[in-house]
């Protein structure tokens, strides 16, 4: 092989590409931190690092987040003094910081957030990115200060990080504004437009490959449809992916039809609003009819299981997207945790509960490992695809984007090369992952981050300021 | 304090006690393996284990596992061939593993199965132990010789266990008996009794409060009513717990109904078998009438909700549990996976995923943590109460087991005395776990077993006989 000095080679003792296992082979990735070649390990020359006991994966892709939001772990399971709560109920929770949170707070939450993803496997992150003002509503002068603190925060824990910048304009259809979205809201497609494209010229400037922007209009109910339009016309134009809540509460349905007298997939089909690079997130209260929509214009759905489970949203009906060839991906969204295996097993797990059934959304296929590889794909590929990013597999010309599972951790040992990817997916814990690496970079090793300590402190520090 | 050469002292940075949190609190325990007291750290004098940065917390009961089946974690998540999956293909696939494991082999999944649970701060388990003989259905010389390896295995873990002896007489009403079941079939409750006297007196003479017995009659199809009552009325006589799977399928119900023209709980409350000492488990089909027979008799029931969301068998009536007083524990059964406090976290999520609401089973207190101290309970109090030990919570005389967490590990970092446990119970993972002590006696220390490898490696070869 040439140039060996630019080449690293990694050996583990399984290397799962995305479609199968590979025995005693090295991944090699270049300079630039892309894969060269999967290479059987006698053919390796030079520097070879060796990881015994260990299988090797594509990083995971975590196509929806609101980093900020781990500032209310833990703080919103109880009783919020009205009759019922809902997710309405938590949103006013969640309000609650939102409007206290300086510009060093938003990169402190954001840093822990991104440090606990990458302990778990996670490479790349689409961040919903909704808050752009002052706490008072008024611009920064740099109107992309807090993105570009969230993005900052991704980029020192050594995540690549896809910025969804939010596009939110309403509290809602005939609602009155609400002082506490004051953050959120641009004043029409126009300036967010604007906005977004100085984001868009920076990040490719500053970060190329490691940072890009996308767009996400909030929701039906934060934005009116010239405006959405507006903004799909944009993402077109520069290619940008394009992520809006879809379907995560009825009463954003009864909204749209009050509206538009049409449901929200509806609107958006008949606008041309779909496409390969539309996902809509949580896509939980579909009809039939918007499914095929969905499916027709190839757009794609984020499912956010810990989430909606821990929100009250309901479950998403992964077995007729799965039908209709709609892919999927997995978002850890609120934080409440961050585990996309657990997201993974959750998409099939809640069917099984709601249907008294097994295997629901298993392939024909008698190996053990069907099921977990298709649930498996919607953390890789599936994400990969929704954020646009060319990861999620391992192959030549990729990026060198991966994670390792220690073959001994209690939750796994034991597995063969059949049933390891069944156990990962429904079995494993936080603790088996090993090292992460991102564009041949070490972040994580021997289940450490480098700054963990320093970014714990600080993460402290902030919620002892926001919450004594 | 006196006699201070024979007491031990643990000071971690905070101190749960199973109802509040202590600061600046040592848990002081004796020779015998009880707390003494828990001291401010001040007046202790002598030899004082400090724990920084950590939270002490009282371990958890585990209440019905089925320690063998470890060996088919993550085997069945894939199309069985039958048009349906469901529970019952599932069984196959188990029994498919039941009629080849020797007796090493059964101490060996159970000595990993118990070191997951020792790895996630459990300390006490309730084994649901229904293999007795040879696979082709003859006795073992001694009859009790399977119980015996999977109690020896607990106790070289570290683990207090209750043997709940199960008794097995058919395949069901009116039907042919399974060649599959050979291993568990005793003939008649005079014999199973005799057997499990036989045990009974074992374990108090070898091995008191560290291995004692219950009786478990495996379910409504597997025993008829003059055995169920004949049991019944030995557990009373000699105090021991009674577990029994009820209401886990549909199928069950219909069955019983078929043949005693009632309810299961209905049969059993009918005939005096239902009393604090009884735990249903499972109880997920239950009507009102039942949960009424439930609490009236103050029965138990232990939930299993991870295994319960894998076998596809639905979702448990918490909310309608508590409503009615009754005490409610918490078991991994099967091990998909082995997370108590994600069992705990489930019993809340799936009623909100089910209802599109929050905090169902809340209580009014309006601080963050009080609905996570009710799901806690059930780890500790709930399933100590119903296995019959007097662990659970630490306060003078009561075993002095515990777990303890990383307070900086970064599921739960930031968290403050007021949202800890919501944090820990909602969100934690299982590597915060560091240090967990049975009895005085540490089990796991920095988050590692001591034998923990010879445990891996010998699951490992088991693995690769059973199933290459």
């Amino acid at each position: 092989m040439d140039s060996e000095q630019t080449l690293s080679a990694w050996l583990p003792d399984l290397l799962y590409d995305g479609k199968r296992w590979h025995y005693d082979t090295a991944l090699v990735c270049d300079a630039g931190g892309r894969v060269v070649d999967l290479v059987p390990a006698t053919e390796v020359s030079g520097m070879m690092i060796r990881l015994p006991n260990q299988a090797l994966l594509p990083g995971m892709v975590n196509a929806h987040s609101h980093a900020f939001q781990r500032v209310i772990r833990g703080r919103t399971e109880h009783r919020s003094g009205a009759s019922r709560d809902s997710f309405w109920t938590w949103r006013e929770m969640m309000y609650s910081a939102v409007t206290r949170l300086t510009p060093e707070d938003i990169y402190d939450a954001s840093r822990m957030t991104f440090l606990e993803m990458a302990l778990s496997g996670i490479t790349t992150v689409g961040e919903f990115h909704y808050l752009h003002h002052a706490p008072d509503g008024r611009p920064y002068d740099d109107v992309n200060l807090l993105a570009k603190a969230v993005v900052q925060a991704a980029l020192d824990v050594g995540l690549r990080i896809a910025l969804m910048r939010v596009a939110y304009f309403r509290a809602g259809y005939q609602q009155a504004p609400d002082p506490q979205q004051a953050r959120f809201i641009e004043t029409g497609a126009e300036r967010f437009i604007q906005n977004a494209e100085t984001l868009r010229l920076n990040l490719g400037r500053e970060q190329p490959g490691r940072a890009w922007m996308g767009v996400a209009p909030h929701s039906v109910r934060a934005a009116g449809l010239p405006e959405l339009r507006s903004i799909a016309e944009y993402a077109a134009r520069r290619e940008l992916p394009l992520h809006m809540h879809v379907a995560e509460q009825p009463a954003e349905l009864e909204a749209c039809l009050s509206e538009h007298s049409r449901t929200p997939v509806d609107l958006l089909a008949e606008n041309g609003i779909l496409s390969p690079s539309f996902t809509g997130v949580h896509g939980i209260h579909l009809t039939e009819r918007e499914i095929e929509q969905l499916a027709f214009a190839g757009a794609n759905i984020c499912a956010c299981p810990t989430t909606e489970r821990n929100l009250g949203d309901g479950i998403i009906p992964a077995d007729r997207l799965f039908a209709a060839g709609i892919s999927l991906s997995l978002g850890s969204d609120s934080h409440a945790q961050i585990d996309l295996l657990e997201d993974a097993r959750e998409l099939e797990y809640h069917l099984r509960l709601q249907r008294l059934e097994r295997n629901v959304l298993a392939p024909a296929d008698p190996s053990p490992s069907a099921l977990a590889a298709r649930l498996f794909d919607c953390a890789t590929i599936g994400g990969a695809r929704s954020v646009g990013f060319d990861g999620g597999v391992l192959a030549p010309g990729r990026p060198a984007d991966f994670f390792t599972i220690d073959l001994k951790d209690p939750s796994i040992a034991g597995s063969s090369l059949d049933d390891l990817l069944a156990n990962i997916v429904f079995g494993s814990v936080r603790s088996s992952v090993r090292d992460v690496v991102v564009g041949g970079q070490p972040m994580v090793a021997a289940g450490t981050h480098q700054v963990q300590a320093d970014i714990v402190d600080r993460f402290t520090t902030l919620q002892k300021k926001l919450w004594s």
